[in-house]
């Protein structure tokens, strides 16, 4: 099995003001053609360092990517230092990169400087990869086996998310157009109510029987509950790959309703689904939202579906009491009898947005997301959720309701998780119509 | 000065399912006390490799920062390949961290399994630093000089991003206990509305004036534009200290109102500041937001402020044009003549959003966020932007737009480039008002 180490460079993610979230994206799509990534790092714009540490990696690995470094700024190094890894002696400028950096300036109305053209330039010993979504040109570089003991590719890939992840494709195609690789197989089962120990507990049986070629994995998140991750090695041998389905499908029976889907599933993503299964398929069926401590986050999740707006008409983000009455039609007498933060003011939220955008479906939050505001009855975490349903035959509206407790000091947690058991509560519901 | 190195371990990283957030925040906290961070990296759950690693690691550096593998769960064996490492004879168990699991497993509702209790036992040669917001211990481990040629220290953390965030503080007082160090400073320059390299032109001069001790980088972001990180190095002499305030003084003049802020500020951040200043303080002046294409991400970001109800009533996500016009009076005969994705249509939906719920500003947005939905005339990242504001004065509405062209492929960078673009928009509004 070929490996690879992902390298992204500079000073910013080393002191931390960037997260690099490039390498994430390369190794899902190393790992799909079989490549295995044994390592991630992180180095300083410092020409020195980046050549050594680049010349380590090529010795351990048959790919390096490296990510960053490219910019027309002064702050940017990579470029040399490949130069001078590769025995590059000189340079030579791409004239189908300097198309791209000519149109993208033309359209952003920035006018060409010196600085722009250099980024066309690269070492003579690169084979590029236009970069069509930005101004620095994708570099690969063959290193023949006498140099590392093995065959090596590198390639340089520009920092910026988009740019780097847009130019994928390009770089499976050129590693797959010189390796071939055995696949290992991945199946995600994502599930969503379950603590991790509870979870584990739950399915320790099931757990130990596995064959030793198959990994299980738990990867636990704020936003999408607990992912389980089975992995299976040399699945080229069909035998295993129907192994590792026969396991999936027992899990499935083990875990019932807690399972809400599988793969790059998110909760967002299952409910255009569960909406276009029979009996809502009847009509096109719509949905609203309500949000008072998650402040436009739950609404903001599935509007991130492509297509959403088939089936999403919009929310009233309710922050101040005095919305909620006047928009959502909350009672006054409510919200003092009960407080903003009660299973009253949630479900009356989730009928009235309902009501206000005439949808088939809502969803509603309000509750305190911290890090002040809490009191001993209703401490910091606490969030009132509901969801609701008007049945298109009897017209009549079915509402449910759940306390959400969450133990974190962090503001952006708890509005995440707030915002998670919203979008469950809605699948639950929708699941339930399904049976 | 004393140097670190963070290492993240966990499969899920290298197979690219998890981001590794925590190291960004754990540089920025060793930066805080003068620690320089060499290097960030990820490896797998595999022990012989996470002894390995981490030996190499200890002996190039004095402090060593390992994130994950701490759970409750099977795939977990960093605990393990500690005590290797670290020559230990057994476990002993945490009674401080036991306390702290009871305590969390009943708040949650969770039977007390073997797994869990097994969470409290930490290798005979480890230092115990309580976890106070998860079930796995923090391990402080410290190398006489004997072992790798200096002291070294290795501190083990949960992986979990709130726990990790959440044990730092402890973490730097236990290293400041042990070292003392040259500090570093940095200082971050907030710019909006430039692309990286019409930055870079516009400050050129400046920048080719700075000392060697003084380096600059350039940090672009889509949701908070481009940051300038000015880093002094020895920073303790105060000669350096001034001319570095000095530049960022020279910075200021150079680039005008394309300066937001400094620091870790964002544009959602200043928005209170901004709100604080004469004359807006006579009155406590309120916020409201109407988001077609950026589906709630904008009220998101005002509200993911501490303390932004004070100013912030809501918003109304009219993601269908229905909820535009039946809620925010956008008139059927101007959607019909100019479209949604109209000036006149960011127009009425700031103008309409502010009467609905009686605010003194507010900001709008409506585009195409895509990948599908485009035309030639309004291809896929365009955006129109409205900010307004009520005169308290004579009770007229002063409104502003302007048409945000992205060339992004994603839809998410596409919302993130239009709410931050709105948000700016109000920002200039309001400093406006101020001059």
């Amino acid at each position: 099995m070929k490996t690879a180490s992902i390298c992204a460079i500079g000073d910013e993610i080393l002191i931390g003001q960037i997260v690099d979230t490039n390498s994430s994206h390369i190794s899902r799509a190393l790992n799909s053609i079989g490549v295995r990534v044994k390592g991630i790092s992180s180095i300083g714009d410092d020409r020195q360092t980046i050549i050594s540490h680049l010349g380590n990696l090529l010795k351990d690995n048959d790919i390096v990517i490296v990510t960053g470094g490219l910019g027309p700024t002064k702050d940017d190094i990579t470029k040399d230092a490949l130069a001078c890894l590769s025995g590059a002696t000189g340079y030579k400028r791409s004239e189908a990169q300097m198309e791209v950096i000519e149109r993208i300036l033309t359209r952003r109305g920035i006018q060409m400087l010196d600085i722009n053209r250099a980024q066309a330039d690269v070492p003579d010993t690169a084979n590029v990869i236009v970069n069509r979504l930005g101004t620095a040109p994708i570099m690969e570089f063959v290193f023949e086996k006498g140099k590392y003991g093995h065959e090596a590719l590198l390639y340089s890939l520009p920092g910026v998310p988009y740019e780097a992840i847009g130019a994928l494709d390009d770089i499976l195609a050129a590693i797959q157009s010189r390796f071939h690789s055995e696949p290992i197989l991945h199946r995600s089962i994502c599930t969503f109510g379950l603590a991790e120990s509870v979870l584990a507990k739950q399915i320790e049986a099931w757990e130990d029987s596995l064959p030793e070629y198959l990994h299980l994995a738990y990867l636990p998140n704020a936003i999408y509950g607990v992912r389980l991750r089975l992995s299976c090695y040399n699945a080229a041998d069909p035998a295993r790959k129907a192994t590792m389905d026969k396991a999936v499908d027992d899990l499935y029976e083990i875990l019932g309703n807690y399972i809400y889907g599988e793969g790059g599933d998110t909760l967002q993503t299952v409910i255009p689904r569960l909406l276009q299964a029979p009996p809502q398929a009847r009509h096109q069926e719509t949905i609203a939202v309500a949000e008072s401590c998650t402040g436009g986050l739950v609404s903001n999740l599935i509007t991130s579906v492509p297509g959403s707006s088939v089936y999403y008409k919009g929310s009233v983000t309710s922050y101040s009491n005095e919305v909620k009455t006047n928009l959502l039609n909350v009672s006054e007498e409510l919200l003092e009898q009960h407080g903003a933060v009660s299973q009253e003011c949630a479900e009356a939220m989730a009928r009235g947005v309902a009501i206000l955008l005439d949808t088939d479906w809502s969803v509603a939050t309000t509750g305190i997301a911290g890090p002040g505001g809490g009191s001993e009855a209703k401490p910091v975490g606490t969030c009132w959720i509901a969801a609701a349903h008007r049945n298109p035959d009897t017209g009549q509206t079915e509402v449910v309701s759940r306390k959400i407790s969450s133990a974190s000091a962090s503001r952006e947690v708890n509005m995440q998780r707030f915002a998670s058991n919203a979008l469950n509560l809605l699948r639950l519901l929708m699941q339930q119509k399904l049976l």
